[in-house]
C-alpha cells in the first residue's frame, strides 16, 4: 500500500519499512523545539523523569520569542529559566532573547531544521517547515519534554488530504490567500489530525515564503501537519540555509545533509481538492475564526485602528517587500496605527538594506524588533475595548490580541497594507494597484 | 534685585515685572504635556471642571510612549482614552501610539517647546527642556488637567543653584558623565525644588544632546528644573526644530517665535558650583539611587546581564552614533541582551541612515521601535531575579526595571556600548579605545 509523503517521512523516523494511517509508532525525532512560553513548562516537567539531561544538545532549539525581549518579570523568569536550562545543557540551539527572532521563521533560515525531518515543537505553528518537506508538527509541553529527554515522541500515524494547486496566481494574491481560501473551504476542522500534502503544478509559482505561509496555517485547519513537495526552488532554500554543524558533516561526508521523500504514487487520500489559483482573490478571514473567509470584493466597508504585518506566518521578507510596495510613497491612514515586525533578525537587516524599513517609517508605520508581542495578545500592540485589527498573523479568535470585544482580520500583506493606507480593509485595487 | 534665568522667565508667564525666590505667582503655559500613564488621569480630573474644554488646543502635548506600542489591554485603554480626547478637542500635537517616540525627545525635535516657554508635563523628566532654554517642570495629573482647561499653573518661584562648567570634556565623557558626577556630588535632594542653572565656558563643548541629557536628569537632584543659556548652538538647534505653527508666524509676522533670557549679573542663588570638565571620568551609578556613582575605575568586576541603551535621557542620536562607534566591527559578550531603542522615529531614520542601526545588529544588539518600555518596567527588556542592567536611563531604584532583587547601573552610552562588549561594567578604555 502506498505512503504519502508525511507516512513515508514517519516510517523512516520509526526505523519501518513502512505505515499506515493509524498505526501508532514511536519515532526518533530530529528536532524538538521549545519557546519562552513552553520552554519552561518543559523544563520542570523533565525534573520529574528519572533520567537527566538532554538526549542530544544539536537536536534541541530554545527561541524565547513570545513574551521578548522581556514583556514583565513573569516573561524575565521564564527566559531566564530556559537560558540556565541552555547554558547547563550545552544547548547549541538556544538563541538569546530578543537577539534573533520568531522560531519558525529562524528554524528553517538557520537550517536547523530541513527536508526529511521528524520535528515537534511545543507550539502549534511548528507544521510550518513542512515548506521544505520535513514532517513537524505541534505538541504540549509534556510531549516536548519526553522529546528533549529521549529524542523519541509517539505518533499515531496520520492519514491525509491532498490538495492539487494549479494555475499561476493573481499579482498580489500570495500564500496566505491560499491558505486562508483553503481553511474557508474546508473549515477549521476540515483537516483535523491529517496531513495537509499540497502538490500541483501550481507549487512552482509559489515562492518559499508563500510556501511557509501556507504550511504554517494547516494548524488553522485542524491539520496534523502541512508538508510540500522538495523541488528545486526548496533545494535552492535548504542548501543556501545550512546550520554549521550540517555544513560540516556534507563536507566531512560529502552525504547531503537532508533527505527527500516522496509521496507514492497509490498512496491513500482521503480526499482531494483541486484549487485553480489563478482563480483566486484577497480573501480576509473575518472574527472569530479563520474559516469566517470572505474574498476582499465580499469584504464591505470596515474601517479599522491598527495593522500588524508580522508573525511566524508573514513576518518573512517576501512579505516585507510586498507591503513596502504598496507603502511607498503612501501614507498611514489618520488614526491608524500600523506596526511591522520582521520575523527574525536576518529579515531585519536585509529589510534594511532593501529599503522597506525606511519605507514603512516614512509612510507613518513603526517597525519592532523580531518578536511574537501582538499575535498572541503579548504586547507590542494590544487591542483596546471594540477595536478593529487587520492582521497577518494566524488566529483572530475572541480576544487574542487584546479586549474581549476587539476584533481580528487576518489578511495577507498586500491587504494589511492597502488597508494602512485607507483605514479600511482594502486590496490593493482600491489603490489603483 | 537681579533674576535668575528661570526667574526672569516666570516673571514673564506670570506677567510681572520681577519675581522673587519664594513668591506664590500664577503663571500663563506656553505648552502642557501629558503621557499616556498620566493623560488619562488628567483627562478624568478634567471630567469634573465646570469649564469644558482645553485652553488651547495648539498648547497641548498628547505622547502615548510609555506603555506604547500597546503593551497590555489596560494601556490599551488608556491610549484609547487619549485619542478619543485628543480628536474631541482637535488637538495638534497628538502623536499617535507608537508612531513618533519619546515626549522629551520629541517635543523639543517637533520644536514644540523653545526657548522662553513655560512649560509643565505630567512626567517627572519634563525639565529637559531647559537645555533650550525653557522653563520646563514635572507635574502632577492634577496640575496638568487644570493646565489643560486653563492655561495656568502656579509655582512657588524657586531659588537657584549655580553650576559653573568649565573646560573641555575628555574623549568619551558625555552629559551624562556630568550630571551623574553633580548627582553624585549635591546628592538626589541636593537640589531640591530649586533651579539648576548651568553655565560657564564650558558649555560650549556641549552638544545639544548632551544639555537635553544633563537637564533631564535635574530632578534626580531633586531640582525644580535645570536651565541653560541659549547660545548659538542652541539656537542653530531651535531655528532647525520649528513646529509648523511657530514657522507660519514667523514667516507671517517676521518675528522669531522664542525668546532667549538671560539670568542677571547680580541674580542671587544658594551656592556656585564650579566643575572642571576636563578632569572627570566616565561615571556610573550604582543601584540603587542615582547620586550612588563611582568613577569607572572605581567600578570593580561586575558582571552583567543585559545592557539598555535608550530613553529620553540618552536615546539621541549622538548617543547612538557614540555606541555604534565603539560596537562596530564588535560583538555583543555571551550570555548578554542588548536593547537599542531610538528615542524618536526621526532619530531612528536617521541612525538607520548612518549605518548604526546596521552596527547594532551586527554586533548582536536588537534595535526596538522608540518607547519608554524597559525605563520604568513597562515592557522591552524587563528584568528577572538577581539580573543586573548597565542602563542610559535615568532612575536605577529598586525594582524599576523587574523583579526587586535586579540591580540597575546608570551610566552614559560610552561606558553601556564598552560593557555590552566586555560583559561586564566597562570604560571605552576597556576596549582600548
Amino acid at each position: 500500500m502506498g505512503m504519502t509523503m508525511s507516512q513515508k517521512i514517519l516510517a523512516h523516523a520509526a526505523g519501518l519499512e513502512s505505515v499506515a494511517a493509524g498505526d501508532l509508532i514511536m519515532a526518533n525525532l530530529d528536532m524538538v523545539l521549545a519557546n519562552d512560553i513552553t520552554g519552561p513548562v518543559s523544563i520542570h516537567e523533565m525534573d520529574k523523569f528519572t533520567k537527566k539531561g538532554v538526549f542530544d544538545k544539536n537536536k534541541i532549539a530554545l527561541v524565547p520569542d513570545h513574551f521578548s525581549p522581556n514583556k514583565d518579570i513573569k516573561s524575565a523568569q521564564n527566559c531566564k529559566c530556559m537560558r540556565e536550562f541552555a547554558y547547563d545543557n550545552d544547548i547549541t540551539h538556544f538563541y538569546e532573547v530578543g537577539q534573533m527572532g520568531i522560531e519558525h521563521a529562524l528554524l528553517p533560515e538557520q537550517g536547523v531544521v530541513t527536508a526529511g525531518d521528524t520535528v515537534i515543537g511545543a507550539d502549534s505553528h511548528t507544521c510550518t517547515y513542512g515548506a521544505i518537506g520535513a514532517f513537524s508538527t505541534g505538541v504540549g509541553s509534556t510531549d516536548a519534554a519526553v522529546g528533549m529527554a529521549y529524542g523519541k515522541a509517539w505518533f499515531k500515524v496520520p492519514s491525509a488530504l491532498k490538495f492539487v494547486l494549479t494555475g499561476k496566481p493573481a499579482p498580489w494574491i500570495s500564500g496566505k490567500d491560499i491558505i486562508l481560501h483553503i481553511i474557508g473551504m474546508i473549515g477549521v476542522d476540515g483537516a483535523l489530525y491529517k496531513s495537509m500534502e499540497f502538490t500541483g503544478d501550481g507549487i512552482q509559482y509559489l515562492s518559499m515564503d508563500d510556501r511557509f505561509t501556507i504550511a504554517n496555517m494547516a494548524i488553522e485547519a485542524g491539520g496534523k501537519n502541512g508538508i510540500f513537495p522538495v523541488d528545486n526552488k526548496a533545494v535552492a532554500y535548504i542548501e543556501s540555509h545550512m546550520s554549521p554543524e550540517k555544513k560540516a558533516q556534507y563536507e566531512k561526508t560529502g552525504k547531503k545533509p537532508y533527505t527527500i521523500y516522496e509521496a507514492d504514487e497509490d498512496a491513500i487520500y482521503d480526499e482531494t481538492y483541486v484549487i485553480d489559483l489563478s482563480t483566486l482573490k484577497s480573501t480576509v478571514a473575518f472574527p472569530h475564526l479563520p474559516e469566517n473567509t470572505r474574498t476582499i470584493d465580499q469584504v464591505g466597508d470596515i474601517k479599522i485602528d491598527q495593522v500588524v504585518i508580522g508573525s511566524c506566518t508573514n513576518g518573512r521578507l517576501e512579505d516585507l517587500e510586498i507591503a513596502a510596495k504598496i507603502l511607498e510613497g503612501r501614507k498611514v491612514a489618520k488614526g491608524l496605527r500600523v506596526i511591522v515586525i520582521p520575523a527574525t533578525q536576518q529579515i531585519y537587516m536585509d529589510a534594511m538594506e532593501a529599503g522597506y524599513l525606511k519605507t514603512f517609517i516614512e509612510a507613518g508605520a513603526i517597525v519592532s524588533t523580531p518578536t511574537c508581542g501582538p499575535c498572541l495578545g503579548g504586547y507590542m500592540g494590544i487591542l483596546a475595548e471594540n477595536e478593529r485589527c487587520v492582521s497577518t498573523t494566524n488566529r483572530n479568535f475572541v480576544g487574542r490580541m487584546g479586549h474581549v470585544t476587539s476584533e481580528i482580520y487576518l489578511a495577507s500583506p498586500a491587504v494589511a497594507a492597502a488597508s494602512a493606507v485607507t483605514g479600511k480593509i482594502s486590496g490593493p485595487a482600491e489603490l489603483g494597484l
